[in-house]
């Protein structure tokens, strides 16, 4: 990517996770070696990465999706690749990528919220990411939404991601299942709870199944308090709503942008409600971003 | 104040606001010449002030104790007094007090919750008062909460505020009244809802009262799961607790503290959870800080 955000060339591969560190730690090197050889050298590269991340050194410190612990991502390409290396976590990455060259290039200030197999965000203020004390920071997912709420993964209860997010409804799917409960659900999943999609959901739920329709009720209105609360919070200029689950069900776009004004403080309210722009590529974008700026 | 956080005078003198803008003008231009004439002028001055204020101009946009509507508070006092005044919000100042010279002084990031006859917070991000996009960050008190959960005076339903500060405990002990249920807190208040205190509800909470056991529960409740989402989404190093109501309900506190951490994301779990040190004055050292500083 140029500096003023022009993408020159996109390439896809699948990270294969479960061949472990080492093996996708090569495979990547691999990638960016195939890219080098055509053109001329970066002046950095920045990589986006699920999990959180030591601003130092650049270490994966734990990615629960790639089930990795302390490893040294960037002082590996560092080393493989002789070029400066910034990584960054993916969520927060991909709202740096909205702010420089997506829905927000206009903005001074923006969270962007991020829905799909979970819930995640990133801040930026006054023109700076906000990264927290311990590179922590908007975790939204997480907020809870309901007090003594459904079960979350991660021990606590009424974790806003169990509510609109694809494996919280998932989930759900499956307890309604366990409970022995009739839905049209069953059949558009074969099943298999596992097969839900949020778009299932709203689906059946404008079809008129009483239990697709308390799902996207939950869907529509937490996703909704979680992120008007957000916005009252930090009071920001814009809104940007992104990742699977908005691109796929265009209705949970239009339900926050609506509810969303309607939930937040007076003054809060003229936030700006606006679509991520850059797709699945916002992280990539955001963290390319970062490294040419030297972040 | 000295500029090393010094405070080397105090006075207070009611507002008067009930006699108008202008009458609390003469008196506020009255106090500041009064101290002037016993020392050396100052550098600036700073005023902390309840309400909306308009960063640029210093000017009131909004004061609903005050019923002040578009007052030009600085620039009556600069006009009167010849030297360079900065306003900031009564709690934001407070924060920035607690920051510069209370609790967070060896800090970089801090939220500061103050608990009152409302709920108001500021925020200092890597050393820096984040004051949103119309100056309008903080307002943890409407965050909501409860889905749908009690009416607020600003319209919405479910706000912090409604569950733990003076005034939302009064309006739910006017409620139980009302509809004739019994409760130790009638004597304790001769009946009148507006003399009830936090302090009370906890007293009769711990003699058994079914009515302020059931209020404590929803103060101690939702303060610690308003507090919490606010440090999941900022992950700062620190939360400051202050204001009337924590100074005279210790136990307040203590279940703050106590509860966020079990219900804050893992690493945002560090968070140190601290007293507020400058008790009412946070938010007049925090304008003389900000004065002081030329911000």
């Amino acid at each position: 990517m140029t500096g003023d955000g022009e993408v020159l060339s996109r390439l896809e591969r699948p990270t294969h996770a479960r061949r472990g560190p080492n093996a996708v730690l090569a495979g990547l090197v691999d990638i960016v070696r195939d890219f080098l050889s055509a053109r001329p050298a970066p002046d950095a590269v920045g990589v986006a990465c699920a999990g959180q991340i030591d601003r130092g050194t650049g270490s994966v410190v734990y990615a629960p999706n790639l089930d990795w612990r302390d490893v040294p991502l960037a002082a590996h390409l560092r080393r493989a690749l002789g070029l400066p290396i910034v990584v960054e976590n993916d969520v927060r990455a991909a709202a740096w990528g909205e702010f420089r060259f997506g829905a927000g290039v206009r903005c001074r200030s923006l969270l962007a919220v991020f829905v799909g197999t979970g819930v995640g965000s990133g801040a930026v203020l006054d023109g700076r990411l906000w990264r927290g004390a311990a590179n922590a920071a908007g975790e939204v997912g997480h907020t809870q939404v309901v007090w003594d709420g459904l079960a979350c993964p991660c021990g606590r209860r009424g974790c806003l991601e169990q509510y609109v997010s694809g494996s919280g409804l998932q989930r759900r799917l499956g307890q309604v299942l366990a409970d022995g409960v009739g839905t049209s659900l069953v059949a558009a999943t074969d099943g298999d709870p596992a097969r839900l999609t949020v778009a299932m959901v709203q689906a059946a739920a404008g079809a008129g199944d009483p239990v697709a329709r308390a799902l996207w009720a939950d869907a529509e209105r937490y996703l909704t308090l979680g992120a008007a609360n957000y916005v009252t919070l930090l009071n920001p200029e814009m809104l940007v709503l992104g990742g699977g689950v908005i691109e796929t069900v265009p209705a949970l776009f239009e339900a926050v942008a609506t509810g969303v004004p309607e939930l937040t403080t007076v003054l809060a309210r003229a936030v700006r409600i606006e679509r991520a722009r850059l797709g699945d590529w916002s992280g990539v974008v955001g963290a390319a971003a970062l490294a040419s700026e030297g972040a």
